[in-house]
């Protein structure tokens, strides 16, 4: 629930906390360059490998696992990354969001994906954009969202390749976007089969469904509804950094965070609802038993009591004294009290019948 | 609930998904050329057989069913329709939204209409607009929205000949729109007939019902209310594809949809009230139920108890040894018993009067 | 609850549907004429008989029944009314709204009222208002709520004689709006009746009642809402058919539909809370319920089994066998079996007493 | 509730209405004339007894007691009132809000405070402000919250004695606002003092005073929130009225409204969250109670069902009959019996441990 | 709840109402000269030993403890501070703001921390920000959050000594601002705590709980609400009191109260459905204990009365009278009895297993 990390209060801003030994990944660098007629890919050891800032050709450098300060470091002196930023890198579990700086643009995404046990897991993912120039950083390397575009980038002629870095963070926001559709199909068709179990068979085990349910959407909803406005932002932004063109693409991407926030929302309200007709199946259901249980007990216990009424052991001189059980020893004694106990029962049975609990 | 089409993760934008075969009719293209004095209406084989773009008169090309990704391209290609729109027209379940592009207003309308058993179906319908030119591009061909004002075309002398095609595309959207009208009359009924049985004779079928009639309001809601900023978007155009005229006929069709959210609005807040109707009603009547089991109980298991102590068998030597139930033997033993339950009865009821259990 | 009048779906805009025969009654048209000096009134047979629009003198043009649609459009031909302005007038149940045309402002407005037996109705109102010329259309001559303000004019040398179309528009609207001022005053008093019921005796129906309130809350709320949207329009009007001087009563105008939602707000908060102590007083009354048949039950069942197992037969030999229920026949033995009993009453009344049941 | 008065629908604007006899007290004027030097206090018998409107001195007219329609008409006339805003003196229970008129600024302001028995009262102020000139009008003189602003104006020397109208205006504004405050304490601490009666011994009772309490708020809520947007117009006046001065300090004024309403909100949360925590408490008793009486019913039910077995009459010829409950007449039988209850009995109480019901 | 001091109604502005003896700490005064190469920092005894308001240097006076008025009226007098301000800094518990003097800048804060019994607790800390002069008031001396900052100025040659006394006030809101997370990630822990409780063995107290949750929930809201407005004010000050580069720093803060805001939310709304889960869980298990109680009553009562009937005493001349239970003196009479009892017995748990009840 509360899965951010942050610096103690009272510490200076820009300081690089670094993460428990294990806690994080060792990162792993990797450099494309390319334009629209070359393509350099390549995986380099240290950041001093990197190329120097220039603006020949578009380059996409990604980083991998936080494991390491120093790389991060490293990485902001060469390309003058600001330490503000930086350390926002190292603070996982932050709201999305885009901040202009002198220097660069620097976007914060949360992914959201569901895991092998479709349990959902987020994953941040931050952007410096430069003028041709490119930098994210994932938390680790496990779940690659990124491949797909990295194959458009091989693929050579495709329109990406004529574009510039701008282009390429729009394509990587929008596989980072799009991820939460097939996410958000496994959830709506959960729902959809609980539903179905909530009208024919529900049980407590629903409750606990439902509020897993309520859970991932409230986590949907804490990074979906921010990476709109992120998505807007650069839609407007105008430091130039992003073109003209690119904005068309970004208005579609928008679109889609718009798309996934109703679904959301839908989602939300369903399962608002089948909380309520949960809780009205089992009032009703009570209900019923106690129909039964009334029933049952208020036609027995009467004749019961008849029944021991007669059990009694009044029956002082063989029922020869006028007072004690008469009725005991008249021949239609059995017959009547027979007589008596159906009479009740019909009245009840009657009784119950008119209230409809019968 | 989940019936958005999508395209996986990572690929490249306006990527033209084809539909699985048989998931999709073919579709048949259809066009209409017409000014004040002139209509000529024909189906078209191919997109080659379509006319060129010129702005003699106005156009309408109307394409149903989205079985073929390659008319689609053709058509795209031929007057020149953004790639971005053209994946949108494929991505059915869309939100209802319009966007300007340079060549021509894109805009993703949703009809909603109740088929034969009363059950809302959902149908996306693609407009695209150029000056004297419209695009229409139907999910499928079986609920023709369009056949009234294709009528009102053939009709001859009528205003909507003498009109461009920005008009058309009002006239489409309103009787798009106004479709939602038998639709939610259908639905108030509905609701209407509900409160009536729950006011007579709550089942737990209602809650089903009301379950429903929730789900449906909820699809309405979604697609209406974008729909009221596609109208206003239209109305606010600054292009110059609408005309001014054109702009107080859309005002008229703005209304409408904010008199569909305003009834939706009311219907949900029905619901929930009935909801909570038959919450009460439920637990009132739990309570009703348990009233008639403890009057009935509290009153006869103490009569039972008693005719049970008088049922024990402690008679010592018949009564002679004065501890054992000495009251068996005495002549008045039967009627004092019998008094002390007439006692205790008469105790219950009053107490059960002052309750106003009874 | 869908009292919405509307055309079929495609029907061409500005298409004039006549009410079926026996709905909608015979129009009635009257007309005053005056200025400071001079006042006219009088009722005409047909809409040739109305004077030509000229602005010699300001005209009041009332239509009372929406029977005819030749009245109307001849009405609307003569003083050039906009054919979609003259749908609405026949689409009865709209909501409130001010739409400015070239030639006039159109306002549509609803008017609240109970009607004898204390239900809330309501009437559509439709207002023309050109230079020096008001037309208004009312559903019915029923429930006349003009008549003051026709007094008003009658009664010379009143302030509103000197008065332009607008300031007669104003008073007309006001005249409307305060209409909601005691149909809202007796909705609170039966609020508070209810709020007393509930208090001291709650019933089944109290939840019929209150269902029945925040029905009549919601059509208020749907027609004051807009209805204060149109007085601001008016207010801000940038026409020039509204003179300034009018504004400041307008203010006063809006004023009251501000203090009308208010109250429309305090009522809907009320019967919320109203519904909450309802279902709060039913689950305590079944948890007192409960408590007594606990209590009950509690006691005696476990008397009655003592009583019973001393009731049972085995008693083999006369009590000569030590097994077979040794305790018959000592002489303590009903007084120890009466001791326990008791010993098990008290333990039972301390527990209860202990958990503040008893 | 519904504590407006109201015009009939339909009377002419500005048109004062009268109080019933004995409705409201008779007014008394009092005026005082100050400067930095100089200040006269006295009690004046007629309006006409009251100095012409010139501005050489700063002039505060009170008149308490809305019982002469006369007073009031000659008050408007000698100062140039505007009608509109003298009929909304008489309306009383009005929305405050502030109205600019060409004359003069009109305030109308509800002061709230507890009555001797804690009960909360409204009392309506009504402001003219012109330059160098105040005009209140209170409803009563019964609960004078201007005291202290007066003992101030009379302690010489003092800030407020150098300031204009629009000073004195702010502080009796203030005094006004912040009489909430000790209300709102007493509520506090009511609120307090009911959430721990709730945890400890929660009783029907609580439901009703909660029920109160949500009214009392509401009327806060109604009356504070619009005095905000009062605070805030006066701060952002335009007409000249207000010195920039005193605009400092109704910024600190404004302040005291945000706290008021921010109070009034978390109380809102507040008692919100104790209606639920009350109807939690009362579903967990009624399962505990059932619980009870499941438990010891579920046990002896059975038991008395064995005991009454054997309590049977079927005993032909003394046993003899091996069908004719053998059991009877075997030395082990009674002691077999009470094995068998008892075994009933264990397998009943380790199936409600193991349910955790006892 | 009601925490806030307030001066009594009608009191003039600016009034400096001293706390009651012993409920305030004695002021300490702390002053804190420093440059890029200089730091200063000592403790002095009265106002008059402070230095006059040059800016030489950047100076950080802190006062702790709220307990003399004197001193503060005469820190007030030498450096200029606005007499509303101060009295704001004496009302404690006021809602964070800032407010523009034209002599400097007046900001209010409140820190929460959880104290070491783990409540929260609220402390306000008043920022007068003029150019190279921060004074800082705080209620207490007792929990200084301020104590990082110090030691990062005294640690030289730090960023902090080269910015003004803008950066200091940011560093002193941030330290302030970043308190809250460790509070919200215990009160995180809790939730989750109380989660698992509450899906595995949900008592009364999860109810408690869950409502002081909720409490110190609006009390975070409450008060990081508008400490966000307060930052917000800052970022875009304009009285050039801010540089352009601490608003980049500003702008990190802001973010952290957005944070802070979300997970607030987020936890509002888990604690919400907790509440709802518990509810259901309670109703479900009412449910279960009924369903208990109705199956083993509605078997035994029955058998019961079956047992009952043979026990009566109708057994005249020994079973020779055809109508007095001829059945007792059959030889198949007891076992005829024992399978009517059994069939009964049987019908009843086969419909019980119908209902899935068993």
């Amino acid at each position: 629930m509360f899965k951010m990390r942050y610096a103690d209060p009272g510490t200076a801003p820009a300081t690089l906390t670094p993460f428990a030994p294990g806690e994080a990944s060792e990162p792993v660098l990797t450099l494309i360059e390319y334009n629209a007629e070359y393509l350099n890919e390549r995986t380099v050891a240290t950041v001093a490998e990197l190329p120097e800032p220039d603006e020949s050709c578009v380059r996409w450098i990604d980083m991998s696992g936080l494991g390491s300060v120093e790389v991060l470091k490293a990485l902001g002196e060469k390309y003058d990354l600001h330490p503000l930023a930086l350390e926002d890198v190292l603070h996982t579990g932050q709201r999305p969001k885009t901040e202009p700086y002198d220097q660069h643009l620097f976007i914060v995404g949360q992914m959201l994906y569901n895991d092998e046990e479709g349990i959902l897991c987020t994953e941040q993912i931050s952007f410096f954009l430069r003028p041709n120039l490119l930098i994210t950083i994932q938390e680790e390397a496990r779940n690659d969202v990124f491949t797909p575009v990295r194959e458009r980038l091989r693929g050579g002629k495709r329109f990406i390749r004529k574009q510039g870095a701008d282009y390429l963070a729009y394509a990587l926001l929008d596989a980072m976007i799009d991820h939460c559709f097939p996410a958000l199909e496994e959830l709506g068709e959960a729902v959809e089969e609980l539903e179905n179990v909530l009208l024919s068979n529900p049980s407590p085990d629903c409750v606990r469904t439902l509020h897993e349910f309520r859970r991932t959407l409230m986590v949907f909803r804490r990074f979906v509804w921010p990476e709109r406005d992120v998505i807007s932002a650069l839609m407007h932004d105008e430091s130039g950094l992003i073109a003209a063109q690119t904005k068309v693409y970004l208005r579609d991407c928008y679109d889609h965070t718009i798309q996934i926030m109703d679904l959301i929302e839908s989602y939300r309200d369903i399962t608002s609802g089948l909380l309520e007709m949960y809780l009205s199946c089992v009032s009703m259901r009570t209900n019923e038993i106690m129909r039964v249980l009334t029933v049952v007990s208020s036609i027995f216990i009467p004749l019961t009591f008849v029944a021991g009424l007669y059990g009694m052991n009044f029956d002082f001189e063989g029922g020869k004294m006028p007072w004690n059980m008469p009725e005991l020893h008249k021949p239609w004694g059995y017959m009547a009290c027979l007589g008596v106990m159906l009479a009740i029962s019909i009245v009840q049975v009657l009784f119950f019948r008119r209230k409809k609990w019968l």
